[in-house]
């Protein structure tokens, strides 16, 4: 019935895949003759997750949580701007996770996410997560040190395991959350050093924009393939069955909406959501409701 | 400039105004010649909102809380997803609010509101609020004693004072919001007890809809004329120029969308955003930035 040019196995990282972003185009366009077809097709997508946004309202047992992560302008706001504006906010609530404040920092990392998590029935968006503690942490280890973590006294506490055990603790996080209904799909926009450069420039030109760009979007601009390579190992070492990311080419934001609002559809799609429907008891109920108000 | 067919005057409660809810028509249509006609100003008034949402969020100094109280079947839910789809969901929240629970009935009845206020910049949807503080719990005094206050040991304890205070004590809240940035709009969904009715039979006969009643509805239907009087006297005691509330003709789902719609943008059109302008020396920072982008 579907008949959407996105294959969203094409960008789905397998459970245990070890991959290297190197081997992904941030240019991909996929198979659209042209930008106008793509932009047709996240219009329809973007009516049919509405659609399937009021039936996972109203079941009202399950929830799905949408995670971006990616580097600065390779478009995460305009894509959930451009997905999910269209869709009722009472049911879709979005998080935007900034440096963790004193009080944060005095809990485990997962807290902060853990509060913001949707409820039954809605649609969580994280806008930056979880994931920046393997991220940023990783390429600016000395921040770990701010979380007065047990055993950690020095960045030489630091090590590989450490990491390997941040990466098994999430996946933990998120099997403990998909076990109780939520479904987790994660989007890394894959954009190119050059395409962020291109877009640097234009906000720092458009004097609409320029109050989004800070110095501190530019100063880790310079740590981009210690990036790549901590994006990567993230990726490979939390790619699961029930928490899957989708490497999201990010160089034309045309393509990576329509990717993403075709994945995001076809992930609800697959919840198997079900309408509620009344017990026999309840039906009885609802009949003697009605004549007493038809007398009312 | 503004074109709007809703003289939002009409439906302000001014302060220290007190109000029968007899006084008011909630047939009311206004000067719409037909039902197109206010969907088309509806649509360029969503428009609008969309853009002034922008603006708020690059402000990020203010933020906007709409408040909806009304009976049951009077249109919140709808009122909200069709005024308020097609705002981005990164800037606008929208909370809730169901019978307290055991936790939050533990703390003052302001705290679960106050934990779920709009972030600056951002829109935030209160579908019931801090109101029903005084409005089911005053139809229904018992269910001020499960708040565990000190000085209430019976419902004889309740008295007009009790209530008096309550209303100033949401006064006194909605000043200081105000006061650190937040302006604080109030609709009540105006619905006539015939329409309610009529809601409540299509809900029960149409099965796509029938999840959505519940025997509790048809209870508190009993006590609308009660109601009717709480709601007035809360609206009478609390509309002030700081957190104005109005009066919204629900009989027609179409009316009040396109009224509530157009109060919205008029409010914050009067919250008078500014976009930000970097200062000199970001500007040259910025300059700064380019050139060393350039020769990346």
């Amino acid at each position: 019935m579907s008949s959407s040019k996105i294959n969203s196995k094409k960008f789905k990282v397998k459970e245990n895949e070890k991959i290297s972003l190197k081997d992904f185009d941030p240019g991909f366009c996929g198979e659209f003759e042209n930008k106008k077809q793509a932009e047709k097709q996240l219009e329809q997508d973007i009516q049919e997750l509405s659609e399937l946004q009021y039936q996972l309202y109203a079941e009202n047992k399950q929830s799905l949580l949408v995670v971006f992560q990616a580097m600065d302008a390779a478009g995460k706001d305009g894509a959930i701007k451009h997905v999910f504006s269209g869709v009722n906010p009472q049911g879709c609530s979005v998080h935007s996770f900034k440096k963790p404040s004193a009080n944060e920092l005095e809990h485990d990392f997962f807290w902060r996410h853990y509060k913001a998590l949707p409820q039954r029935g809605e649609i969580g968006i994280f806008n930056r997560s979880h994931y920046e503690n393997v991220l940023i942490t990783k390429v600016h280890p000395e921040f770990i040190l701010g979380e007065n973590l047990p055993h950690i006294s020095s960045v030489n506490d630091i090590d590989k395991d450490f990491w390997t055990d941040r990466y098994k603790q999430i996946n933990n996080f998120e099997k403990i959350i998909s076990k109780n209904g939520t479904t987790v799909i994660k989007f890394f926009l894959h954009l190119s050093k050059e395409e962020q450069k291109l877009r640097f420039l234009e906000r720092i030109e458009n004097t609409d924009k320029n109050w989004k760009f800070s110095a501190a979007d530019i100063a880790e601009r310079t740590y981009w393939d210690s990036y790549q390579k901590v994006y990567a190992e993230a990726i490979s070492n939390t790619s699961t069955e029930y928490a899957p990311w989708y490497i999201i080419p990010a160089d034309n934001k045309w393509f990576s909406r329509v990717a993403i609002g075709s994945i995001v559809v076809e992930t609800l799609k697959n919840m198997n959501i079900k309408m509620p429907v009344l017990s026999e008891k309840e039906t009885a109920t609802l009949a003697d409701i009605k004549l007493k108000l038809l007398k009312d």
